[in-house]
Order: C-alpha cells, then structure tokens, then sequence
C-alpha cells in the first residue's frame, strides 16, 4: 500500500482522556476512532490488525476440528427466557423492542442461540461430537466502557460451542480447545497462562481463563513461574489423540485468577517461582455439561435408545480486546512493536528522496518485489522530511523498516531495520527480502 | 472436509413456508437457519459462500482503490439528528435506548458516520480523492421480511463511501465504482445490469442500481438485449485512467427501474431488442454530492484556502443478498447449480463404498491430492447408499463431482461429472484435477 494512497491518521498528541498504553498508541497511530461510549470505528490499520488476529483464530479452531458458521447479532428474547438468562443477566444486557413490540437483544454470548440451532437439526449421538464456531460482533453495556478495545460495549468475540454425549467426551473436547487456544495465543507472539477462573453467568464448574501478563491488567493473578516458560503444543499436534496428558502438563502448576486464589496452595510453590502480577484475559473456556440442554430440551438419542440432554461446553476469545492486550504486551517508547504474525504489515518501505528520480525508481522497485515476495507493505512514498518518517514508522510498529536513499542505491544496498532490537544493517533488497520473510 | 466430521443438515423436505426458489433451497441444502422475523444464522454450507462474495468484493473494492476499515453496527442518535435523517428514516430503523437512557441505533446504512469520521482527520484538499469502505451487518426493520436472505432484517453489505473536492472529481470516483461493481458481479457469474434508479433515503440525482434478472424479481425492469452481452470492464482495467467511456459504453444503451421507466424512450429501441423482465437488485451506487457533508459541516481546504464541502457518493453490495440471488440465477430442478466462485467447495468427492479398504484408500489418496491442488473439497466419506449420495451432491450443487468405485479403480480412472451441464467422463485424476482448476 502507498501510503499516499492510504488513510492512515497519526497523531503527534496523546489523547488525554486515554487511560492506558494500548489506548493511546491505537488513537495515536490511528487505527481506531471513537463514535460513542465503548463503540469504535476500526480504521484501516486497526482493522488488517483485527483482520489478522480473526484469520489467527480461525485457523486454529479448524485444525482444533470446530466447525464455522456465523450467528446473527439480533436475538429472540423467547430463547433467553427458556434458559433463565433473560432476567438474570441485568442492565448488561442491551434489550430491544421491534416494530411489532418484539422483544428482542443484541447478544452478549450466544449459549442460547446455538443450543437452539443444535437442538433443531441433532437428533442422534451418531452426529457427536460437534464444535461449532463463529466470530461476530457482540455488545455488552457495560457501565463504564474504558481502556479502549479492552473493554468496549461493541466488541469481537471468536465463540465456539461443543457439544458430546458424555461427560468425559465433553472434556475431551473442552480439551482440544485448550490446546488450540495456546496454540492461537503463541502464533500471535504471546505467553498465555491458563488459570483456573470463576465461570461467572455463562455457568459450570471447570473453567480456565487464559491470562497474559501486563502491569495495566485489571485483575491480579498468581502462578508458578514454569509455566511462563511452557511451549505451546504446537502445530502438528494430533488433536485426535487423547489430550489429557497435554492439559495436564500444565494444570498440574498453580494458576489462579483473584477469584480462585488459594493462599495456602500458593505458598507451597518455592518462593523464588511465585509470580504475583496482573493479568489481561485474552480467552475464557467453559465445561457446563446440561445446563443449556437440559431447560432447553436438547437432547440426542443413546445407542440404546434413551434421550439424553447433549453435554456442552463454550469457548471465547476475545478478537478485538486482543488488538489491545498486544500492544500491552508489546510497544516500547517509540510506539508500538508489533509480533510479525499480527502486524497491520510485515515491512514498511521508506523512500528517502520520493522526488529524486533515481531514489523513487529503486523504491518503486523494490514495492514491487517486496510484494511479489508475498510481503504486507506500507509503502511511504511521501515527501515529508525524513525524521518524520521515521518516527511515524517507528510510533505504528511493523516489524521491518526498509530504508532506500541515494547512497544506498550507490552501493547496491538497502537499510533493514528490526523494529523490536532496533539493529541496522546494509545489505542487498534480495537478502533484506529473505530476512524479513524468515521473521 | 469429510462429510462425516462436517455439519450439513439437509432436508427432503421442501419447506412450506419459503415462497421463492432459493429461500426454499437454502433451508433444504442446511445453509441457513431462521432464527426470527428475517434474522438468520449462517450454517456452515451457507457461511462458506457468504464468505466467497465478501472477498471477491473485497478485492475488487482494492482494486479500484478503496480503502477498508470496519465501522461499528451500533451509531449514536445524533449523527443522525444533525443530518435530519433521524426522524426521516421512520420505522425501518431499529431504534434503541443504552442502560443510561442514551439514544442509539443499529446502522441501516453508514453515510453519517463516515462522514463524521472523514471530518475528524480530514482537513485539505491534498487527502483527496479518498474512498473508504465496509462489509458490515446492518438491520432495517422491514414490516414484512420476506423471501429469505434477500429480504432479511439484518443483513450484510458492503459500502463504500467516496470523498472529493470537486463534482467532477467524484464523478470519476462514481466510475470507478460503475466499473468495479461490473466486474466483481461477472467474477460471481452474474450478469448484472446498471440501471437509472431512484435514490430514495439515501438521496442525490445520480443514481444506478445493478439488477440481475430472475423470473422472482421483486421489481419491474426494462432495457436493451445489448446490455446483456456487453463483457465487464475485465481486471485489467486502469483505474487511473479516465473511465468515462467504459460507463458510457453501458449507459449509452436504455436500461431503467420501473420508477424511472420512460415508455416513450424505451419504444425507440428496436422491438426485438426490448428486454421487459423481472429484476433483483444487487447493487446501488450513488452520487449525492454534498447532502451528507453540508449539513455535517465535512469541508475541505482548497489550494486556494478556501473550505468547501466535500463531495460525496456512496455505493452499496447486498453481500448476504446476493447468496438468494445468485441461487435465483443459478438453479436447476435438482438443486443449486454454483457458479464455482462462490461456491462453498469446488469439488464433491464421493467414495461409493467407504467400508471398502481399496476404495477407502484410493478415495482418501484423492482428498489429499484435491487439496493439495489447492481446491476445496466436500469429501462424502459415509457409508450412506450411492443414490442417497449422489442426490445430495446434486442438491447442494458443487460445480464438480468426483466419483470414486471399485470399477474405476481396476481402470486407473475416476468419474468426473460436470454439475450444470450433467457431462460425466471417465478419467485419471491427476487430469480430473486439472479440469476442475481450469474450471
């Protein structure tokens, strides 16, 4: 993308009604706006970011074995009643009335409406399991929106249901998404800590938040430090293996939320390796057995003929309050440091001299095989003094800067700049190229 | 995907209360589920196919230079009371009181608030021209929604929104938009028609809708048999140059909605020429000058320091839409008959006896080698009876079916069967691959 050509709205001011890092740096570099408490607009940079997490995700819940399909925002109010949840969930609960005086709601969660779809089509335990998923706009009226993305009122949520004949099937299941969250979480540069959590109004009795580390995170957490060292899966895991020793690799280590810290359990982890700090939540997954199927009349046919309320579980991520718990976890004083996986684009290509015919030849040049490199590029062609350049490249953090000006095209070289190091080196466009694809 | 892990309720029954052809056929291929009064969820099938229309637009809004963001479904009442269509809209919009008595809506179009976006950043003539767009769920609270997704309460489009500093300027970016909208179409397989339309609420004297004809039309068109055979403009089109000779081209020809239908003008176009149909529109694009930015204040400074209001257009995609509309086009009495580009798999794959090891093998061998090619496949691996099988793959409408049996595979061959035009052929798979990719 040439960035004359793009709408890219930096600002040099730090906006002062912005609590936090991730606030200001996504209103600096202008990759949201506000339209109103807790509701954004996603600018072009923010959106490839929230792009990118989204893509992140899906792939990760297909190779997991779930299944997407895409659940509408608006919502009965008949099916919530069913559940019990229509009453219980309060003020946060953003309630409609429709022309005909239909009671209807913008979904905060979607337990209800995919147990409706299930329950309509799934007759026989020959179908399970089934995990099934969707990325869709949610809101929550919460009465304090803050912190930006991290806590909006219209908000990006991946949520995947399961659903199983038995309870230990169940937990397989709630299984497989535990290792692809950690899996999701770790393509994405970050450490994610399960920790045993309180499951809240969505339910049940086994439930893990997964927590990354950040002095600005709203809830204090506890765990052992080994677990900030444990790789993820990985990629080529078998998840139709049995994943319980892989759970239980990291389930055996103390971690907990505020809400389930246990004092006691804590103490017995030697001193040394007792982490105490905040914590942002980038996902939450549950195991609530019938507690939908069972008022909701879910039930599929045995092998003996019985029917039996189908045993679920639910699994979120948060796809836009992830654009910001990233750049909590990565940014320095210049501005944001993006993990190349999540990056808006991997490359930023700066022409020194946009106006020098020679200068703008080779920077043209170098667009093009950059992208025919398969690379993200953010191309600026503008004839701004350089020193801004910098700083603005700098202040919206991809990975790589490419930096071509006349005395490099001299000596057949271009600059490559690492963002996050910040080292520098010299060397031809072909080997920058291999360089920035290696990451 | 192998059908035994996928999740595709198929019905026999054709349901009763769906009217058209492809509301009927998307409930029974298990593409969408009615969740309310026109709200839908997304099934897999149907999610799949959404998705394929999202992105051909995506990349022919790219291509012609538009820029993409995400804009959120819930707007502030106010951008709309300064605009005057707050109390203009009447009761199509889905009105809504917050937790704090503020009021807001769900978005059935987005011209206020990309306007207050564009006025926040941009100042001077120098941004210009500047075209931003969105595919975003909207909801407009239809008294009587019917005939499925092409009549749906909430649904999803796609708008672009253009910026200019003069009236010249914007009819340019109008034609870029003409042009894109020409192509994207043609790469779905349609043949759409620019047509002179009405502007309704959303205003302006330039107007065209793009129409696709169908027998289930919900309106009146008419105009010359010559622009059903005029070719798109093609992806090599420079959008840089002028393209006023490319929309001429088409709208040089009478083509016009039953509103803006003149008798007299269309009896000059010689009677076998006269085209009088039933048309579904699946696009519209506007230019409507400065009725959004005046009101809003939305100006820019000229070279000569002077502040003008920006003139403005927009342009609209009915994505959710289309997937009806394009079922309406493409169908036969067997099913739906995809155009392969939207299809949600290119190729069915049917092993005609799973419990054979040999044909297992070999029908697994071919999974792998499809989609190593790079295709999608449906990958029928149960143990259902062939006719059963095949009905499905029928109904569904894969472009392509592959056949795997016992018989082929003494004679190195598979069966390859042509969905639209029924031609089966028996043939090494290696070059079955090759003709499903040439498509």
């Amino acid at each position: 993308m040439r960035l004359t050509r793009y709408f890219l709205p930096v600002s040099k001011d730090v906006p002062a009604d912005a609590a936090i890092i991730s606030h200001q740096l996504m209103l600096r570099t202008g990759m949201v706006r506000q339209n109103g408490a807790g509701i954004y607009t996603w600018l072009p940079l923010g959106f490839r970011v929230l792009q990118k997490i989204e893509q992140i995700v899906r792939e990760e819940m297909d190779r997991a074995g779930a299944i997407e399909l895409l659940m509408p925002t608006i919502q009965q109010a008949e099916l919530w009643q069913e559940s019990g949840r229509y009453d219980d969930y309060g003020k946060e609960m953003l309630r409609i009335t429709d022309r005909h005086e239909r009671e209807m709601l913008f979904g905060p969660t979607n337990e209800e409406l995919i147990t409706d779809v299930f329950r309509s089509y799934v007759k026989s335990y020959k179908a399970l399991p089934l995990n099934l998923y969707h990325t869709q706009w949610k809101f929550r009226d919460e009465i304090r929106p803050r912190f930006g993305v991290m806590r909006g009122r219209e908000f990006l949520m991946k949520d995947a249901y399961s659903f199983d004949l038995t309870e230990e099937a169940a937990r397989a299941s709630y299984n497989k998404m535990f290792c692809a969250y950690l899996n999701a979480f770790d393509r994405m540069g970050l450490t994610a800590i399960p920790m045993q959590a309180d499951t809240g109004p969505i339910g049940g009795d086994l439930s893990h938040e997964f927590i990354i580390l950040a002095d600005t995170g709203e809830s204090a957490v506890f765990c052992d430090k080994a677990m900030l060292d444990l790789p993820a899966p990985g990629l080529d895991l078998d998840f139709d293996a049995d994943l319980s020793d892989e759970v239980a690799k990291r389930t055996d280590f103390y971690a907990a939320t505020e809400e389930k810290h246990d004092e006691a359990e804590f103490g017995k982890i030697p001193a040394e390796r007792q982490v105490s700090a905040r914590g942002i939540e980038v996902g939450h997954i549950f195991f609530f057995g019938t507690k939908y199927s069972k008022p909701m009349n879910a039930t599929v046919q045995t092998a003996d003929g019985a029917n039996v309320p189908v045993q679920m579980g639910s699994y979120g991520i948060g796809v836009s309050r992830l654009v910001g718990g990233i750049i909590e976890a990565c940014h320095d004083e210049n501005g944001i440091v993006w993990p190349q996986s999540v990056a808006p684009f991997e490359v930023g290509l700066i022409s020194m001299r946009p106006k020098d015919e020679a200068v703008a030849t080779v920077a043209d040049e170098a667009y093009d095989a950059l992208q025919a490199a398969g690379l993200d590029v953010l191309y600026d062609d503008t004839d701004e003094r350089p020193g801004s350049k910098f700083n603005r490249m700098d202040l919206i953090g991809l990975p790589w800067q490419i930096v071509i000006g006349p005395r490099g095209i001299e000596n057949g070289v271009v600059e490559l700049k690492n963002r996050k190091s910040g080292e520098k080196s010299e060397l031809p466009l072909t080997e920058a190229i291999e360089k920035v694809k290696a990451g």
